[in-house]
């Protein structure tokens, strides 16, 4: 053929695809694993994601293998399903997050989604509006940035406060809303810095919320994974105070992150989201969006159903016990700072002091060294709004864990001023 | 609590959604099934939609689900994948495409997908600038046009030519495009059409598109489903001449549209799409995108090669003999007119003569009231883009088939003027 010079084509890259997917945790963990030395015998030690499954200690439960197996071989999930999810599967999560309300949520208040990321997408593309904006935890989870930047959400950032125990600093959440302002986030329990908040804060953070008229989105991918002296609230306690859509999946409790089941559920007893066109929106928006397999959600109730009680105790004594090693190994490394004992979720965030470090000027300069030179991938802070902070990730087998932080104890004292 | 007036509230619904979900294949099917009457003892029947996997003669191989469970019990596939999907799949949908194509794909030119409209809307997005408009087929298949309008590209629409077996308006295409186009999308095997393209028209699409500087978006989701004169041909088999992207599925081949296990592939001998940018997006919006299930990913390469050809044959046999029945039984039907015997995909395009109807003025009239007095669902012509024709699926049970279109014979005489 003749000339197929590039002047001739008139598509492109799409500019706004690439601002928003700029940052992301894989994103950052894959630039990482790039530096990885692979002449390193000792192997890699990943305490950059909130992944255990690889571990077989963190595996899931048989349980929920054999209630996928029942669906798939059943036959009777291999067809396309009702954009909004199958009822059995809508019912069973309504039935399960009512265990933990003070009221029953319906079926028709559930939405599955293909992992608790893809409701993120949901509700942020749903609020999307013209000028319209939306407030985010710093630190937080960077999938808010990137999905607010898509859809054209511009991003409000209030802080969380380490000397609070992480908790949201209220004033600068009213400071920063406006009338264009439709919702606040709320991680808990907290992705990155492992907090958990009490009924206290939340009723304050769903006053705050009713005040400035906007709706709470809470992220609670990592309910019940919580191992201090608060137990788990669920934001949906104060859905008779504030419109309250919810956030979850089987993949953190059940350890099967890439079974890619979500979900997203309205709580609000003054029918508030129906009302304003919101839960019509969502509706809509399913027509749209990709579903999580059918077989998967025909595995639901199943699997809901049958998983016993020890099996999440388990789970939980396992994080608790890696959770005490990482806090009291990062006590050891002078440059590190944790302000802050985890009591949930999978992570711990500790501040660099750079001024104890030669020839290592920030967070990322500090992984990019550290995956290189011991092979851990540990994730810069930069990654979730905290510039010279890392996040670790303790839920992996307790010796790997005792050899990463031994390597990175190594790696601190070898580039020590 | 005190006021909870809706005045009080900043969020609303996105109006952009809304628009853009409006016309769906499942929400008009959804609004049909709510005025099927309940009352009818004979159960309904359903010829709107492209999934025959409830019939137990459509049942997917029991090789397709031993792979699914051999990859879950292996633990091996718990984890959250690389967003571009794991390279053993890719691999694999390489090689399988390959078998078709004068050249090998890579596994770096497949991005793995939740299903084949995942596919079209990451293709869609990524091609999304200001001002820039897309080609799509007319009648053709609506998430094209909701994708167009969710992400912002103008959607300009060319003909099928039912009297030349539905191919191209070549001319218009010309007419139509201009410096801000990007793509054309091809659907081959045909939805809703049931055309097969040849090897020479497919060229002509090619050149056309080389002329105009633009891609070609080959939507094969019905590869292989053929039982005419015409083989298959994939239109990567044109990779030379213009840049290409093949968006495909497990879906129909394997009859497991519930699986959401999808693909878009790079088919490009120029490397143009990568030189552009373009491919560098698709990997970028990966990271923001949802993922198929890890273990469905980790089924793909047992899944591909373990099926037999025999498998493969009996769906076509089927789907052939059902073709059959349905374009004789069309015939008989006077207020029908059929143009095109299908000889592709599962469906077939008929032309309402509305003279010949009593009371019935418009498809989505006829549809609504075939429902309600005869349980038969069918898709109106409106929703893929041609007022006043239907689109019949015959892939279904061929005694259901041939029940279904006794009652659409029975509706029409009881309506005849």
């Amino acid at each position: 053929m003749e000339d197929v010079s590039l002047n001739n084509w008139r598509f492109g890259e799409n500019e706004q695809v690439l601002a928003a997917s700029k940052i992301s945790v894989r994103g950052v963990l894959y630039s990482l694993m790039d530096c990885l030395n692979k002449e390193d015998e000792r192997g890699s030690i990943p305490l950059g994601h909130g992944d255990p499954s690889a571990f077989p200690c963190f595996r899931t439960t048989p349980v929920a293998e054999q209630a996928v197996i029942h669906a798939l071989t059943s036959a009777r999930y291999n067809s396309y399903c009702p954009s909004v999810g199958i009822l059995p599967a809508r019912r069973a999560v309504a039935e399960y997050l009512s265990q933990d309300l003070p009221y029953k949520v319906s079926a028709d208040d559930v939405f599955l989604t293909t992992g608790c990321n893809h409701a993120i997408d949901y509700i942020l593309t749903v609020l999307a509006r013209p000028n319209a904006n939306i407030l985010i935890p710093r630190p937080g989870f960077p999938s808010y940035e990137s999905q607010a930047a898509f859809t054209g959400l511009e991003a409000r950032h209030f802080d969380l406060l380490p000397e609070k125990s992480w908790e949201v600093d209220l004033q600068s959440v009213e400071a920063l809303a406006d009338e264009n302002t439709v919702a606040i986030v709320i991680i808990n329990p907290g992705n990155p810095c492992g907090n958990v908040y009490t009924y206290h804060h939340l009723k304050q953070v769903a006053e705050t919320a009713r005040k400035l008229g906007i709706m709470v989105i809470a992220d609670e991918v990592y309910a019940h994974l919580t191992f201090g002296p608060n137990p788990f609230v669920p934001m949906g306690a104060f859905a008779s105070i504030v419109p309250v859509v919810t956030l979850g999946s089987i993949s953190k409790r059940w350890l099967v992150p890439g079974w890619r089941l979500g979900w997203l559920v309205i709580n609000d007893l003054n029918d508030i989201l129906r009302k304003t066109g919101v839960v019509g929106c969502i509706k809509s928006f399913s027509n749209m969006a990709a579903d999580p397999a059918t077989f998967m959600q025909g595995a639901i109730p199943e699997l809901i159903e049958k998983t016993k009680g020890e099996f999440f105790t388990k789970t939980v004594e396992l994080l608790k016990h890696t959770a005490d090693i990482c806090y009291e190994r990062v006590k050891e490394i002078p440059c590190f700072f944790c302000p802050y004992k985890p009591e949930g979720s999978m992570f711990v965030m500790v501040k660099l002091n750079l001024s104890l470090l030669e020839g290592i000027h920030d967070d990322m300069e500090f992984c990019v060294k550290l995956a290189k030179e011991e092979s851990v991938i540990v994730l810069p802070g930069m990654a979730v709004g905290l510039k010279n902070w890392l996040r670790i990730t303790f839920a992996i087998e307790s010796s790997a864990l005792e050899d990463g932080l031994t390597r990175i104890k190594a790696f601190c004292a070898r580039h020590k001023v």
